[in-house]
């Protein structure tokens, strides 16, 4: 990790996300100067890092992993104390964290995210020779990563972005988020640990504390920085989108910003297990208080059999929620602020409330119905609002319930609850379902987001800013990496991966291998 | 191909690039309306086309490449006219554009393109069981592609964007180019009859006319494009970027735009082949008049043995050089200007000139050469020249020769001319050309783009948009193409190629296969 200077005038406090209340000794907030010093200590360690060997790449990840555990307790009572959520909870997503990590180290030391691929020379082809042609799959460059408050450890300091970045051979520089300063700052020094045992480059890591609108800016333009991995608000994810194509040369961004996940209440389902269902969705949408990118805010049903029973299980269920502690005072007066607003729409009645808590930065969860006309007529009915809010719509058919799902925005998710009656509408319903999301679910619940191979976390625009990635799962990998394609090189100038001796997957002459 | 109907009062005309006159009958010019038909042709087109069997895909783009070569000498004919270049190149870039066509057919059977991957359900793992996961890449939507000058066959209305989209199961919306409507014309009409021999819905191909500050900008802008490709200037490749950037769903561009693509001249093959390497550097510089994106426009050398043989070598060269037809009145002004500025700059010695032509387009090469201190202190000589001039910068040692690569922006090509005595230079110098361009060349010149799997024809902005993928080669289908997961689909919905009994290769499990 890179050393900065901190200006102590300005500290930033760990918030108690229950009483928001400050506590603990406050962490000195950097500024332009020590972005400047992370950028350069970025860039000096890159070509030393990526050059490394991938199996020194991949113990370095399974280090950092070991590093995270390592701080034990601390950690954990930290991450509950700045983010309100529950130890199970925290102990679940330390353990998806540094799974991620583990999962990246296998990533690299199997080599596939390399895209090897050979073409031999055909020397004697007319009316010319075909050169030799090598490809492989090099890192961008140092990355900026913006962590998100509602994953403190999965999708934050040493989170899926960090992990993948690493892993492509991107050193990376986090602009730490201010509602976990604790928690980031003890993972980044794991990080650091992790960094000085494996002997690998300083500047291969960097955390930095700061105003997003000063140091999170700088950062994003700073002209050594290569690419931007961001999960946040659609309004913070589109000013460093603007501000990283505003660059005298533009780069990535991949923001995940907003997402209000569909879920399709097939006639079939609902008519056989209406209730069971209302009561399993109240589940999704109110775990965590709601704050998940894949929480189920939007509701499309065919009004029929059914539908009544799932509403008033919904009801019922909501009822027995209990409210719980949002992550900041920020995000529980936006989403209280939006349900008052989806709350009094002249075309939206409320199905059902959860109960009020008893601390001021309770999120009271919620259930709302309208109509597909009103739906369709009336944009701000798509937008996202952060925390255990839905609204179901009321669809007259099959037809009224496409073109509302046409007209919504793009997607994190879409989900499908349906029997076996349902299936030939659902087919006719999945290549909507699949240009609109980056992942489509059967029979489930869009929270909980698997880390694995065949994962997309992403999706078309505003649910991301590219929907030809993922954030989450293997696939992530990708974001970091260009080709570059080696012309005629003698074999000492090739890279290791690319000789003739080299043992890792690669396409030789178009066949796979 | 949908049908637009035009404005006749507005007709193109096509232009003898050798005279300047029009010859033949004009071309009809689209409007936004003819826009509108268009968009709609390809998205009613879209689920229906990327819904066929691989297979089907596959012979359509077969066909399409057997429609071109049955156009005959016409079409020959009418690309030599329009763009001023001569028969055996013209020959030569038609077998390119079909032999394209017949790797993307190839690159389809194949499916390694949809990036398979299963996860196989883990219902018993604790504390959670793991659902089914499988990705699949499913294409972007409608593809407005614009093609370039300089290729009116291999870059154009069927080049490499229409054959990757169209490989990618994307339906296409080709913005002819002006420079050649006739020979545009004449593919699109041979796309058509493959359409229709193949049972293809008639939106999969659609081809415009018509100005590009309207009929391209209304494309561009349209909401049912989803992506775009094109090939030129960077001030037109920008303004398309900036277009897909405001909309209210942006779009990812793939414009390739400018390049200069350093030459570095090593002082071991200076010193033994300095003279030969000056008359092979002629003949890349100035075939095709220097109108390719790759044409080696910058070349580095430090001062010393063999850089006066190389330069008189290559005056020779140049004086022999027959001066040649550029592709349009509007190029050659382009170049003269460029050159003209060039020749004029207060540090910059001209090296040497090619012969002046007879025709009033004939573009004359040029050599010029400038120091480091003069190429660092002046941005302006790192801009693109477009046709046969090149800059040779040189450098006092091989730090000052890093220097100006480093301050050089992205490139599509670096080439290393070198001989046994500086591969120790060599590799200290790879690690900044491949982060600096897309293809790196050992002793051959840049010009000359191998259509192969581990071709990349891209590079770091301003090269290219988006340094993260190639125009050139099976790769480029990626562009057109997103992941989308599967999570607990019942086997009658999965997608044909991600059911159990599908052949296609595929990661099981993390394995590749």
């Amino acid at each position: 990790m890179a050393t900065q200077t901190a200006t102590p005038a300005n500290m930033l406090h760990s918030i108690d996300a229950a009483t928001g209340e400050p506590f603990g000794e406050p962490f000195a907030q950097h500024g332009a100067a020590d972005v400047d010093a992370a950028c350069a200590a970025a860039t000096a360690a890159f070509d030393d890092y990526r050059s490394r060997p991938l199996e020194d790449r991949a113990a370095f990840l399974d280090r950092i992993a070991d590093e995270i555990m390592a701080i034990g307790d601390p950690l954990i009572e930290a991450a509950m104390r700045e983010s309100g959520l529950p130890r199970a909870r925290l102990e679940g997503e330390r353990g998806r964290t540094t799974g991620q990590l583990k999962l990246f180290a296998q990533v690299v030391r199997d080599g596939n995210f390399l895209g090897l691929r050979v073409d031999s020379a055909l020397p004697d082809r007319q009316p010319l020779p075909r050169p030799d042609l090598r490809l492989r799959k090099v890192p961008l460059g140092p990355v900026a990563v913006f962590g998100a408050s509602n994953f403190p450890l999965a999708f934050s300091t040493a989170g899926g972005d960090t992990a993948s970045a690493l892993a492509a051979g991107c050193p990376v520089v986090v602009k730490g988020h201010g509602a976990h300063p604790r928690t980031g700052s003890l993972v980044a020094e794991a990080i650091a640990r992790a960094v000085a045992a494996c002997n690998m480059p300083a500047g291969v890591f960097n955390h930095l504390l700061g105003p997003g609108n000063q140091v999170g800016s700088a950062l994003v333009q700073d002209p050594r920085i290569a690419a931007v991995g961001f999960t946040g608000s659609r309004s913070g994810g589109m000013a460093l989108v603007k501000l990283a194509q505003a660059r005298a040369v533009p780069i990535p961004v991949y923001a995940e910003m907003s997402s209000i996940n569909p879920v399709l209440l097939m006639p079939h389902a609902l008519a056989t297990r209406g209730a069971a269902l209302g009561t399993a969705f109240v589940g999704s949408l109110t775990m965590g208080s709601g704050q998940f990118c894949t929480n189920p805010g939007l509701l499309l049903a065919i009004e029929g059999e059914g539908l009544d029973a799932f509403l008033d299980a919904a009801r019922a269920a909501l009822a027995d929620a209990q409210a719980s502690t949002m992550l900041t005072a920020g995000i529980h007066a936006a989403y209280t602020k939006g349900v008052e607003d989806l709350s009094s729409h002249p075309h939206v009645e409320t199905i059902g409330r959860g109960a009020v808590g008893q601390g001021k930065t309770c999120g009271q969860a919620g259930l709302f119905a309208t109509t597909a006309e009103a739906f369709l007529a009336d944009e701000a009915l798509g937008h996202e609002i952060f925390g255990a809010s839905s609204l179901l719509v009321r669809c007259r058919d099959e037809a009224e319930l496409v073109r509302v799902l046409r007209a919504a925005e793009g997607q994190l998710t879409a989900t499908i609850q349906m029997d076996g009656g349902d299936t030939d509408m659902a087919g006719r319903l999945l290549p909507v379902l699949e240009l609109k999301a980056g992942r489509v679910l059967v029979n489930g619940w869009p929270t909980g987001v698997e880390v694995a191979h065949a994962m997309v976390h992403g999706g078309p625009f505003p649910s991301t800013s590219d929907g030809r990635t993922t954030s989450v799962g293997s696939l992530a990998i990708d974001r970091y990496l260009r080709p570059v394609s080696y012309q005629n090189l003698p074999a000492e100038l090739l890279p290791a991966e690319l000789r003739d001796d080299a043992t890792l997957p690669r396409m030789l002459d178009g066949k796979a291998g």
